[in-house]
């Protein structure tokens, strides 16, 4: 096994948790599990239940080869806006927490340093290390899922913004008059276009309508199990309901996408999130869409690209951030 | 006079250009002088009216007991891409321009060192360094005119992108679905609602539709006349269709710079230009429509303001950018 010291790394969503053993000088996760989020149980029961997931994973590394002591610490994403310096979530609406101090609450079980950061900076960071943002200046991501997360990472570093909420980018209007309700209380977002959950109602709004498509087939009726998973699968059919979704989806994810080119002017856009299942059906609309509507110089300048590991980009996103605050003293 | 370094600072504009010396530690303008841009008379021709301009600007100094010695060099904003590096104007629709060494047509005509950047950069720093932006970390500025200009300015650096067209705010997508047409070729955009253009041409929509209007009789029965300026006046006194279009454009506005407080989290939001005008009619809603739409942390942190001398600053942020460029060696 590899020398060098090794971090312990946790994403915690708001429906599983990750968790896997990453080297301090990046490369493949090592000993990676998963198993879901008890989110209704309270910040101890979550602690309880990472620590039994990352001693699990510690297993794993130490039966590969790597001793206790290269194992030197831990780094945490959490869905939330997060106090990095105090190691307090001070609001995580997925998780029911207010002002959780989940460093201290992992410290004291793990006895190591614990590093907290929110899910979406150490995702962007994630991509930007060892991901599909590999080598770029100025990235952004965003994650495509229950909701739309995002991070902008500039020369290696999170844009933060004054109060550490930077990134929220599911949550620029892009449409004002008409536009549809958003779970944030504002309307016209993004999120209430462009992610799975949008996706999922308007796919639901269609079918109560009567709309002929496949997507039923694909649920065997249960019209309320329909996710952008299965409009996904029935585009790839060839259903027409599912395709005119996925090419709206288009529409407004290439609007925002086009928008946020030109307001940074960014190298790399990397797309990740259950909504990605559709691939090349939705990808290519959508840069079809940002060419159409961005500066040319600025659109030519920005790769759009689907990430190209999502399920992993949080724990080595969290492992760079452990890196940075404790190995080299500084995010 | 002030001992230290003094810098000519010419600020060129689609239709004025603005001229003045600025003191290397900042401070008022002196000399300030303008005069309308011989656009459409090519670069030479523009070349040899700025110099002029400077030269008025020179006089006053020197007159005011400014030893020509002091006078170290020229900087000068231009409204279209620039490439800072070798000082060329590589494309400039307001002047029609296309990879123009306006550098050195300035130098060879002056005989001092000049640099050029990006109007709305310079704009975005002038009210970074001495106007409204004064102190902020995270600045973000539009100017509302003909179009919208808009600048970003972290830490008392231009946030530039990764081919120098970063900060083009007017075009987020505001409305994706049935958006208006706009000058850059996309639709929907915030320049398509907010600007002065968008104003003037959704007022003389209305007042073609006979929509009765204060605005006819301001501008005597010439629509064609009309301008956001009317409009505002019109507001003021309290005229129904100005006192509406003001409401769309604010509603329009607060979208697109809540976009703007969720994405980048700035503690500071500077607006200038002709459309405000409209002064608290068009600020106080803009803020409301912030607060309804952002997270309430990343609103919290951001003052909106309008800019308190925008006349000057371009020349106060084109002096600025000299002043590092060549007196600190750095951008």
């Amino acid at each position: 096994m590899r020398s060098g010291r090794w971090i312990l790394a946790l994403d915690v969503g708001g429906t599983n948790m990750v968790a896997a053993l990453i080297h301090e000088d990046g490369g493949d996760p090592v000993g990676l599990r998963t198993r879901s989020t008890p989110a209704d149980q309270g910040p101890a029961a979550l602690a309880d239940a990472a620590v039994d997931l990352l001693a699990q994973v510690r297993t794993v590394g130490t039966s590969g080869g790597i001793a206790a002591n290269q194992i030197v610490g831990v780094g945490v994403g959490v869905p939330g806006a997060v106090d990095a310096v105090r190691g307090i979530v001070f609001l995580a609406p997925n998780l029911g927490w207010r002002d959780v101090p989940i460093r201290d609450l992992l410290q004291d079980r793990l006895e190591l340093p614990v590093v907290v950061d929110n899910d979406a900076n150490c995702a962007a960071l994630g991509e930007w290390w060892t991901g599909a943002g590999r080598g770029s200046r100025l990235l952004v991501t965003a994650t495509l899922g229950t909701g739309i997360g995002g991070g902008i990472v500039r020369d290696g570093r999170v844009l933060r913004g004054v109060s550490g909420a930077a990134g929220e980018i599911g949550h620029m209007v892009v449409q004002v008059v008409g536009g549809r309700a958003c779970s944030c209380g504002s309307d016209g977002c993004l999120e209430a276009y462009a992610s799975g959950t949008a996706i999922r109602a308007r796919a639901r709004e269609a079918l109560a309508d009567g709309t002929p498509s496949r997507i039923q087939e694909i649920v065997q009726g249960g019209v309320e199990r329909v996710t952008a998973q299965e409009v996904a699968q029935a585009a790839r059919e060839g259903d027409e309901l599912a395709l005119r979704l996925i090419r709206e989806t288009a529409s407004f994810l290439g609007a925002g996408l086009a928008s946020l080119v030109n307001i940074l002017n960014p190298d790399r856009i990397v797309l990740a999130g259950g909504v990605m299942q559709a691939g090349d059906l939705l990808l290519l609309p959508v840069r079809e869409e940002v060419r159409r509507r961005a500066f040319e110089a600025s659109s030519e300048a920005c790769v759009i690209a689907a990430a190209r590991e999502p399920e992993t980009a949080g724990v080595r996103g969290a492992a760079l951030t452990f890196r940075r605050e404790v190995l080299e003293g500084h995010r």
